[in-house]
This record gives structure tokens, sequence and C-alpha cells, in this order.
């Protein structure tokens, strides 16, 4: 790769039009760094096109020129994938200024939106149309759609809806010598040779810049019910799951577990933040279920699975939302786990999914391990059991100084990792790879996995700027 | 490509071992021409491994020689994807023996299977494991899984359920070197890099050949109501199925649609099939609801919903099956039409979609054009509205000639999916390329998918032996 000239930086600014770019370090520094303040980088040049088509016109100049580019969305990743290196060799390429939705069609349960559409905002039009965008996270305030898709994101409603990935029908890419990859269709069906788009989706922009995408929409659900649950382990989590969704007609849209700790530290660090229980209970399931009917149906049936579920000690208490209110507060108990978990000290995150069918074992040998290494540590287990994705995180004892903690974050992660990739799970279940799990993936990947990779990589992308240093090398 | 040697042919018989190969003519001609008796090939040698390694082996031998490969699963395609070509150079590795269902795991909601197990017995395995899998389409009877996936195969219940490839969370797949790629990983999340599995669902067996896959499950429907509507057109049909979906929760599972021409067709050459109504209707609509409670709660909407609609004249007659037998008379008049359409001599056959928001305009263009193109043609329309996928189908004039009919075929083909494309749809919805269809790929897909279509194929399959001259050639 080359490093940027007068020249060549000339020609960019000209390809985004008067002010497409950020050349000041203060403009620049948010850029520069992820939210977790983990990674740092440098660029000359922060580009923010208006239009797919300078998009194309940037990226035709870098091939020509063998730059290397970092395309960036919300800029709201765990890994690092959004953030240039370190030698100010490579240009940022913000999306954030594609934002337009270009089209929402409610017969065909359809939206085209651009790279840059904020997350909340794709769900607000979906619900003025009277329809259901389901994907959500907790950074949904500010992510942007075509880092959701770069990163194929997952979020609360994976058991449902699954991850970004199933609720594309088309892309509009970029790729990496600038020609423009039109595939926004809008079908259900439509096999004609090889399905094009997977290549980008989770790809985290090492192929190409997703600049649009054909999202599907869904029936808007006319009832939620929500339910705090009290349970006995991450076991009887999973047989109420079970129960649940088979006793509600599938329409189980999430299903939360928190252990004991991640409750007392959101009550410790949140304001407001109070245990809906008098007693205190091992663990918990946030639970919510969605119907498209207001009649009442959903809520009765959910009580009448919740008391079998009393009765065979799968649960040993439960509240249901009476109100938006209460509902929302219930969620807050499970939203706030990062940000008190940031109060807390030293953390160190672990983002492992394994088969629903071993969570409960995942988590007792993952706690038997990080207990024996660390006296008195904090485990902060929480996530998605539904779909088997499980933040086991460990805080710093509250008595420790965080970096003698955080020394220890190599050896436990890979020991936790081991664990999952042992139960036939994975080591990055939704925050994708960037630079932070490269030496994972390394590790984890069978040598048939990572030659395939860089084979796709060198056949798309042989000069390898596209975000390079993140995923994969190419293979030519 | 090279020839078939005697010495090549012994390897291959050493690697499948006694009883894995068909070298007589008899034995073969299954394997040399499909269902529809529209391809015919040739070939010195098919092969039936018996275990996954014995496929790897075989793809080693050829790769090493210059051999080129045609997998076959049930060999019920459409397209002549699994036909060797005519020359017999090819050797055919039939999956057939490779039909174990290795695992099923209830509380994760996943099932490892073989490639050639059939689809029907998957099926009934879930089932008896109190599950579903919901591929469902006309061969499940003989179909294989290893073929439904290479193809991503649709059928009735795509609506609800999403086609094979959203079914599938691993792979284990030979490679054209003949390496394994083991990714029978059973997880919902798993965000490690390129998900490489989605080359080969779909890529009809040009990039590898899948050997076994981790399959979803999902709760059993407790209760299944079918209904067939009369309705005035097509336009209404779209109507319809969005006030079902809106009223029943989302669990309308599936929603097909047939013209008068159908049933017509259907009564005069299938046995005992008769009209439910004693009217006769433009459209038809065949409604599966499926609960997973069986209160009864979901007949009794549905029926409140149909109350609705027959109100607002969007249907005009309907009537719900009393019994499993009526329930699967009604079934018998949809599945029946292929049949029909064979007995009634010369058809020209589409498989198309487009936005479901544009159905109606399409069937309406076309039928103008076909019916302006052949004085007395007989239009089939039939299929699954809820997709965008209607198999348009043209019967010849009963007083014309087979083949004086079918000289028509190319260029009215030809101008029907002019007429989808041109609504934004697609010339193959479910059917795939094959051989049939390359033509049409050529002229509809643009130069850049084209492109990056033969550099995917070139970097995997780089000596081009997997399937060859099936979907695209390689460039490398």
């Amino acid at each position: 790769l080359s490093t940027l000239t007068p020249d060549i930086i000339e020609k960019l600014k000209t390809a985004v039009g008067d002010g497409g770019w950020i050349e000041d370090a203060e403009g620049k520094a948010p850029y520069l760094t992820d939210e977790r303040d983990l990674f740092h980088g440098q660029t000359a040049l922060v580009l923010r096109p208006g239009t797919a088509q300078a998009v194309a016109d940037i990226i035709a100049i870098c091939a020509a020129a063998n730059i290397g580019i970092v395309p960036q969305g919300g800029n709201t990743g765990y890994c690092g994938g959004s953030i240039p290196n370190a030698d100010g060799s490579e240009i940022v390429v913000s999306l954030a200024r594609l934002n337009r939705i270009r089209d929402i069609d409610p017969l065909n349960n359809t939206m085209t939106v651009e790279a840059g559409c904020v997350l909340a905002d794709i769900q607000t039009a979906a619900e003025d149309a009277d329809r259901l965008f389901p994907l959500s996270l907790g950074a949904q305030g500010s992510c942007q759609i075509g880092g959701n898709l770069a990163t194929n994101a997952g979020g609360v409603q994976v058991l449902r809806y699954g991850n970004a990935r199933d609720m594309v029908l088309g892309l509009e890419v970029v790729l990496p010598d600038g020609r423009m990859l039109d595939g926004l269709r809008a079908l259900r069906k439509d096999n004609t040779g090889y399905d094009l788009k997977q290549l980008f989706l989770g790809a985290e922009g090492t192929l190409g810049i997703i600049t649009a995408a054909v999202l599907k929409l869904y029936p808007r659900p006319r009832e939620v019910v929500t339910i705090f649950a009290a349970l006995p382990g991450a076991k009887a989590a999973v047989s109420l799951l079970a129960r649940l969704r088979d006793g509600t007609a599938g329409s189980v849209t999430a299903f939360e577990i928190l252990n004991r700790a991640c409750l007392e530290l959101v009550q410790d660090h949140i304001d407001g933040a109070r245990d809906p229980f008098t007693e205190a209970y091992d663990t918990y399931a946030l639970i919510e279920i969605s119907a498209t009917r207001s009649d009442g149906g959903t809520r009765e049936a959910a009580e009448t699975v919740l008391a079998e579920a009393l009765d065979a000690g799968e649960a040993l208490d439960a509240v249901i939302a009476a109100s938006g209110q209460q509902s929302n507060d219930l969620w807050r108990l499970r939203e706030t786990i990062p940000e008190a978990q940031k109060r807390a000290g030293g953390c160190i995150k672990h983002d492992i999914s394994v088969p629903v069918s071993k969570v409960a074992e995942f988590i007792d040998q993952a706690t038997k391990r990080a207990e024996h290494d660390i006296k008195d540590v904090r485990i902060i287990a929480f996530g998605h059991i539904g779909d088997g994705n499980i933040h086991f995180n460990l805080t710093q004892p509250s008595t420790d100084d965080a970096e003698r903690f955080l020394a220890h974050a190599e050896r436990l992660s890979s020991a936790i990792h081991d664990i999952a990739v042992g139960l036939g799970g994975s080591f990055s279940a939704e925050h994708g790879i960037g630079v932070l799990k490269k030496p994972e993936l390394e590790r984890y990947k069978s040598a048939v996995e990572q030659d395939l990779m860089a084979l796709v990589k060198g056949a798309i992308d042989p000069k390898n700027i596209m975000n390079p240093g993140k995923i994969v090398s190419p293979k030519t």
C-alpha cells in the first residue's frame, strides 16, 4: 500500500465536494478512536461522501493509487473494525451523510435505505408505515445500518427474527475497484447464481462498502408482554424458554438472562434501578412476547405458561409489566449493565456463543475457571440465551486495582474461549473480529477456513485496500 | 479438463469400495436424465460414496487428474444442474448413500444430517423429536437435503420460515481440491469472519460438495387451519394475505394462489379432484395457518379475519377444512397442477418472482402478452404469492399441436422474463440456473455481477472441475 500524497488528497476532496471532508485534528478526532477507547488511529483525511457515486469515485481513486480505505458507520463497534491504523496512511470514509430512506413498500414488506441511516430512524420509519424492523440493540440511537450489516449485528430479537444478515433482501455495494454492484432487488426468492450479497454481510468492510440495502419488514406487534422472572439457574432458563415458545405460538421475541451479580451491579451504579423482588435469586430472565393482535390473548397465554413454570420449579417468581413505563424500567435493568460495568472498574469481556443446550454447562465451567484464577472476581454473565449467546464478563474485585486485574485478561480470555469452543461454540458471537479478535481467529479457525477466507479476499480485493488489517489478508 | 482413463477409473472405484460404483448402462440410466426428460448426459462411472471421507478422496483424485465432477442428490431439479455433459468425460457423484441423521438436539432446536437424507425423512425425524423442519415442496418424497441446500430450495412455507438457506446453521463441504471444510457448528450467532457456508448454499455444486449440514428446527404446529378461498383476482390475494398475517399473529405458513384455469385443468386430468365451490371464480387462495397451541384460537382468529375479508370484497367465498382428509383434498388441488399440466400437452414454464406489491401487475401484463401471441393459450398461473413467486405457465390450446406450440417457447419466455425483470423481479425464483437458464443469467445479470461470480468460482475452483458448465465459468 502507498501513502497519501497532496495530489491524491486533492483528487479525493474534489470527488466528495465541499463539506465532504475533514482535515483538522479536532474534527477528525471522533473518527479516530472507538467508544471504549481501546483503539487509536491516525489519518490525513476523513471523507464524508453524500452519494453512492461519490463513494465509488473515492474508491476508484484509492484503487489506482493503492491507498487503504477504512469505512465507518456509527463507530459503535467493540473490535476496532472501523478505526484506521496508526501510521496515518489510510483514509476514513464515513457513510453518515448517506442517510436517505429511499423507499418503503408496505405491501411487499420492504424498505430501501442508505448505509448511513441510523438504526433507530429506520425503526421509526417502519413504525410509521405500520410495520416492524426488528433489529434491536443497545447502540440503536447512534449505530448506522451500513455498519449493522457489515458486522451482521445481532441484538435482542435474534431469537425470533434472526441476525442482521437475515433481514436483508438486496444490497448496493461499491467494490474495491470502484465498480458499483447494484443488487437492490426486493425479492424473497431469487435463485439466479451465487448470492453475492452474502459476501458483504458480516465482512466488516473488507470486501467493499455497502452503500444501500433493501430490508425486510414484519407485522408490527399490537401487544407486547414484558416479564421479569426469577429463576434457580441458567438450566431452568433454557427449559422455561422452550416452554414459553411452545406455549405462545412461537411469539417470544426476546429472552435475556442476567445473573444476580448483574442486578447488584446495576443497583449499585445506576440511578433508580431497583430489584423487582424482595428476595435474591440466582438468575433472572427478561422476556418479551409479542403478538400482532391486541385482544389480550398473548398475555393470557403467557400467564398460563408462567404458572406451569412456577409449578415445575423452572421459575421461582415473576412479574409482568402492567404499563409501558414498567416495561421500560425492567428493560433498563438489562440495558444499563454495560454502563454499570464501566463504572465498576476494570472489565474483561467475552461475547461467546454455544449451542443453547450447552449454555448452563458453559456458565458453570467458565465461572469455576474465573473464580479459580481471581479471588473475588465479579462474574457479570448476561445475554441472549435463545441464541446461546452469553456476554460472560469479569469485573474486578472492588478491592483490586484495575491495571493489576486487567493483566489477567489475555490468559483468562483464552481459557474462556477454549471452554466455549470446546463446547462447539464461538469466541465471537455478535461482535465480530475487527483487529481485537484477529489473534483468536487465527487460533481457532481451521487452516482450511482461514485459507478459504484469504482466497475470497484475494479474489475480490487483491490489492488489499478495503479495511486492510481487519479479519484476513488476501491470498492470490 | 481431461477424460477418464482406465487407471483413474480404477482409483475412483478403490476410493468408494465395493457397491459404491455403477458402470453398466442400465444402472447408470436414472442418473443421466432428469425428471422432465429435458436433459440427457453420458458418463463412464457413477460413484456412490458412503462417507464424507470417500467424497473427499474422489474429489482429490479428480482434482489431480482434471476430471469434471457432477454431484447429484435426488435428481428432481428442473434446470439440468445434476446431469453430466454429453461427451461422457465427467463422473457423477451421487450422495444417496450419505443418508444418516447424525444428531438431533431438541433444546438447541437443531439437527445434523448427511447430504443424502431424503427431505421427507428429515421432516419425520424432526416430528419424532416434537419439532418442525419446515422446508416443504412437491418433491419431498425423493429430493435429498444436499440438493435442497445446493439449490437453495423454496417451496410452500417460505413466507414464514424462509428458503433452505435460512434453515442452515452449519455445513460440512468437500472443496474442489479435496480438502474438507468442517463448519458443522450448531450456533445461531457466530461472527468470526466471512460466513463461508453461504458460498455453497445455492451454488448448485459448482464450488464444492455439501456432505452434511446442521439444520434449524422450529416448534411444531399443534393446530393447522387450512382454508380454500375464492377471490376476485390476484390483487385481492395480496390484500387478503396482509390482512391474515396481521390478524393471526404472523402465523400464516402458506398462501398459494391458483387461477381458474389451474382448477379446471386439475378437474379435467386428476381423478377425484373437485371444485369446492358451485360457482366459478377468477382466482383461488390455498391458505395454511399454523399455531403451536391447540386451543382453537387460531381457527377462531382466522374465521374473524375471513369474515372481514368477505365484507371488504377481498374474498368472495371460503371453505375451512373440517378434517385432515378435507385439508389433504384441498392441498391436492394445488399439488397436482404440475401433473395435470403434463397430461394437458405442451407447456412453457416460468418460475418468476416480483415484489409482492407487483404480482397483480405482472400477471396482468404477462397474460396480455401471452394471449396476444397465442390464440386460446391456457394460462396456468399459480404459486407462492407471499414470496412474489409465480409459476406462470402456458399450456397449449387443446386444439393445437405440442411441437408447434413449443416453437413459441424461446420468444415468449424472453418476453415473460422481460416483464418480470422490468418490474424489479427475477427470471428464476426458486428453480435455479443449472444449464437451462444460463442464457438468461448472461442476459439479465449485470456485467459486474457476472464478473464477481466468475471471480468467486475462479478463487475456489480454478480448474473448473466442480459441476463444470453450470451457472458460471471461473475467472482467475
